[in-house]
């Protein structure tokens, strides 16, 4: 359903609603190249076809201006340490109506859709930091645009075979994802981080792992690619 | 196949164990009455039978010493603000070997069992509360006992009639539950609370509840009873 860039496709994703499709769910913007799905078209597609849509914007609340009602999505889940809350907490607008089933048994706290008792300290600065992220947002947006356009434009100029991956417009502000051909990623991210670089060569989750991006594999690079490809996440 | 003093009935027990029968999953003390069931012989039990033995600890951990060795259960759960740590963040003991299923699929975190960013303060408090609380454990329970069996004495030698609900020896230091005949729980509240005294008439899970207590109910007392309870916490 991907194309090369990274973006759905939104006629196969229109062809592929089966009468019992009950859900979409995709991205809101993606953790390793940053590209930022049509959210708004895939919401009209969902609701003319008569099914939820659901986006995972971990990546995206905080870095994007985000208005559920005009996006028309049904369910949207962030987490808080992505726009620099604490860590271990997270929330998930549900539209007035969707109804959902809870996946934890137990108490009947937040009126019986999650059990147990709550994090109250993190929930609070959960609210303070999307506020503080939302106030500067514009900025903030504006000051990573330029650092990271200026990086890119200095690393292409110098170094003409490396390879920026995903859509350069339609993408998180603070990400820039390169692949340099020849140069193993880890190997790298020792000589960055020796100069005081911070890079990663793959997400967060996948830390540790030698396997080639998912990512990248599905977007189109061959494995070889896949393994050299840095990440930047400037703010 | 609790007894009506709230007990495990270890007979009955056994006896239910069925060559189908995978784990066996019982509370450490109870939230409602405080009493302590007989964890160490539980444990004896799921062992010959080669079953499984997990109990919820909640309750106990931080009012009760315990060692999972010497207890012999394979798997025990706590919940940090039992023990004065921060709310929403618990702990899962897994005995090595002891092998589960994961309920939340994503990232790959802490090694594959359970996913998400870790929320790394509440653990840190966690681990905190606990070092704080095993270290005080037996002047503060010896302390909450003397006070709790003063209080017994006094209100059950001026109201004949009300009744302790539970057992008196194997039973948390900080919990008494009473029954008072003839007065409604919340109407006691209210009183209770404009003359500055804390207590609650039900779990913290089925507050605003108007049901009478299941776990009430399970021991043997009548609806009527069960209703008109109230429970004090000490500590």
């Amino acid at each position: 359903m991907l194309m090369k860039i990274g973006f759905v496709n939104l006629e196969e994703l229109k062809n592929s609603i089966k009468d019992e499709t009950i859900l979409i769910s995709i991205m809101f913007a993606n953790n390793e190249i940053g590209t930022i799905q049509p959210i708004k078209e895939i919401a009209r597609i969902a609701k003319k076809a008569n099914v939820l849509f659901h986006t995972d914007a971990v990546q995206a609340v905080g870095n994007v201006k985000i208005d559920v009602n005009d996006l028309g999505v049904d369910l949207l889940s962030m987490s808080s340490h992505k726009f620099y809350g604490p860590k271990g907490v997270g929330a998930l607008y549900v539209r007035s109506g969707v109804d959902f089933v809870k996946i934890q048994d137990g108490g009947h706290q937040e009126r019986n859709k999650r059990s147990g008792t709550e994090n109250v300290a993190g929930i609070v600065g959960l609210g303070k930091a999307i506020e503080l992220a939302n106030e500067n947002l514009e900025n903030y947006n504006a000051k990573l645009l330029k650092l990271r356009n200026y990086f890119i434009k200095e690393i292409t100029s110098k170094y003409q075979n490396v390879k920026v991956n995903g859509d350069l417009k339609q993408r998180l502000p603070g990400n820039i994802n390169i692949s340099f051909p020849g140069i193993d990623g880890e190997e790298l991210l020792l000589k960055l981080d020796s100069q005081g670089i911070c890079a990663s060569a793959g997400s967060a989750c996948s830390s540790g792992s030698l396997e080639p991006s998912h990512v990248l594999m599905a977007i189109g690079l061959d494995s070889d690619y896949a393994r050299r490809n840095t990440s930047y996440y400037f703010g």
